[in-house]
């Protein structure tokens, strides 16, 4: 089956807009095994959107539209659309109901003119929407099909997983099973290498992405059944596993920041950190997480030397000798941290993220990360430092290595 | 002149990366006052672009591509392009030489293939990249233009901005000027209300964006002259001032963190933060911009009780009357921070930023915020919270309203 994916909205066009809904259907199609040729971007214009949705029909045999259904004049999808499968627009009660009912659950006055999203192509499928007002379309008729969905993200996503996705693989007659894997530590070039041999097969189809100094691995197996699909997924798993087990710190929609706390609260364990160039990057990455109360008890954000001194302690004979770039102050800091917030693990960040600051032994990008609990203390030196990396870049990438290090300092206890 | 946007490569089909070229790409050819009403993305094959770039030249004055330039034999944009402008490829020396220069400053051996990125259809013009290996080129025929661009977006932009855009406003014969200005604490549609007159009018255009709890006010203004087009624009510029003077904090390319360090360095003050729900959120944005060190002395995560009373010196009798949710908590965080650090500015913030933990009186959403300096101290009870504000929203939009307080604390003493 061949699909095309079209964006509908002059927002669009104006660049005032990125356009993520392409992307999110076009990594959801590839992962049912449906090929997309071409997508296209249009406008609220409705000749040029008739010759848009026409030629896409012309070339494929399923269009995927997002946007345009809204309630105003502008948005025009469901009505170019229903001409084009000759499919006269009529009031649906069912849907008018739904959408009254939408508004009198958030009690909010519903204008008049949503009522037009009531508005149905006779003989077109309905696709409910549970978190918005306008239902999604499906239009069928020799052979080919077009599905209409919101422009909204989270609408056209949940419109799209929970209406869509298993009808389409089942449509396509391909059953397919994936995984998202997480590595941290190792080059994509290194995983690339690792993996070639996998990643030169058809199914399953092996793919490295890297960003933000980490690898995620996606697995897509397809199969007759769904067993076989999940079969093959497990095998390939587990044979990527074998490889880069130890780079692999989890699985599905995940972050390292997800599985500290996930993995700390689970133990009933705790951490504190105090942070110089991340600037309270680790804390605020946790506190991000829903739960992370319970692990991290406290975050200090100290940039000057003073403050070092004064609240963690860090010894003015450290910051004399080694200085506040040194492992020897990183230390200092972790048990510092660990002290002052009686936690069961303390780091402790401090290094140059720049622009300026740099010198000749550390230069930007250098980092000093100590980890210190009851039985067991970790110092290291670190250089994130790459020709385009920015201050942003450093500061992240020596968070994530921070958050890493606290999942695996427990680790060997188990 | 009507132009068209193409964008190249199997990877955006594929769903691997989300299409900022384009919208990058629309915004500017917006603001150049250039209309854009069709965007195609296409994949890596060399029948399916050849239709795709005829269709764009059938219907378009202009037509800009991105991607398809690297050194590789998936990149097939420069050739096909070539053969729809009847232009021969030849290897063109200088370009040869540009790009060996490119690997020598950089140190890395180059391949062989890099260049076929030398390689120029016969009349084009090249538009030299700095900052990459494959120059972009300009080819035209009969009335008709493309424009070939790098997909690396900050290769795309550089060309863009510096060999492409002032030509193509010459082209266009306008002459633009454009502002952007920052709002806070008030919403889009009170901003489409009050400026409802100005957004009406074709010359300048006034187009507001929400985000974030943000309001950016676009300003772009076209004339037959530089001179004309910059008078048009400052005059908006001061009639929008006029009515919404008080919500404004900044212009261009800024930020609340930004205009929060500028500020403090300007006047040589500095501030520290105590954050509870917001989880270092102030910290961590304000240490992302260059220069916060002199700014920031000390950032303060407390989640638990425990940790505002022992470092933050909360009584008590607040936690036990008012509780951690209150006005008073956050005055004493304010203080015991600004205490602590020796700072001219304390901020303290203390709420519930969800998904659980709310209550009746104090729901998802509710956030204390309190400043203190010598002269002067604030508190506050916000309500954050939407239908649909996330975890992630609530922290964000707290520590704006925090960094735009602290940002006016000192505004009446200048």
């Amino acid at each position: 089956m061949i699909c095309e994916i079209v964006s509908v909205g002059t927002e669009l066009l104006l660049g005032d807009v990125t356009d993520t809904n392409a992307s999110f259907l076009s990594r959801a199609l590839r992962e049912l095994g449906i090929c997309v040729y071409h997508r296209q971007t249009c406008g609220d214009n409705p000749a040029r959107m008739r010759e848009q949705l026409s030629l896409a029909l012309s070339r494929s045999d399923l269009v995927i539209v997002s946007g345009g259904l809204g309630p105003t004049r502008d948005d025009i999808t469901r009505d170019v659309a229903a001409e084009l499968f000759s499919m006269p627009l009529v009031h649906n009660e069912e849907v008018a109901e739904q959408i009254r009912g939408y508004f009198v659950r958030r009690g909010i006055p519903m204008k008049e003119n949503n009522l037009r999203q009531a508005q149905v192509p006779v003989g077109a499928e309905i696709l409910q929407n549970e978190w918005g007002t306008a239902p999604g379309l499906w239009l069928r008729r020799e052979g080919k099909g077009m599905i209409l969905l919101p422009g909204v993200p989270s609408e056209m996503k949940a419109i799209f997983n929970h209406r869509v996705k298993e009808r389409l693989a089942s449509e396509s007659g391909v059953r397919f099973a994936n995984r998202i894997l997480h590595f941290y530590g190792i080059s994509e070039s290194a995983v690339d290498e690792v993996l070639g041999d996998l990643m030169a097969r058809e199914n399953p189809t092996v793919a490295p992405y890297a960003g933000n100094g980490e690898v995620e691995v996606h697995v897509t197996a397809f199969g007759e059944s769904a067993e076989t699909a999940e079969r093959f997924c497990r095998e390939t798993e587990k044979s990527i596993l074998d490889r880069l087990g130890e780079y692999y710190y989890g699985n599905g929609d995940t972050s390292p920041e997800q599985e500290v706390v996930k993995a700390f609260s689970e133990r009933g364990l705790t951490l504190a950190a105090a942070e110089s160039c991340t600037g309270g990057l680790v804390a605020q990455r946790l506190t991000r997480v829903s739960g992370a109360s319970e692990v991290i008890g406290l975050g200090v954000v100290s940039y000057s030397e003073e403050m070092k001194k004064k609240i963690l302690g860090v010894s003015a004979d450290t910051l004399a000798n080694g200085g506040v770039y040194s492992k020897a102050c990183a230390m200092e800091m972790a048990r510092g941290i660990r002290s002052l917030a009686g936690s069961d693990l303390g780091i402790g960040i401090t290094g140059i993220a720049g622009p300026s600051g740099g010198t000749k032994e550390d230069p930007v990008g250098t980092v000093y990360i100590a980890l210190a609990s009851e039985k067991k203390e970790e110092e290291y030196r670190f250089l994130f430092g790459h020709v385009k990396s920015s201050r942003e870049e450093i500061r992240f990438r020596a968070a994530t290595q921070a958050l890493i290090l606290a999942l695996r300092h427990f680790s060997d206890e188990e």
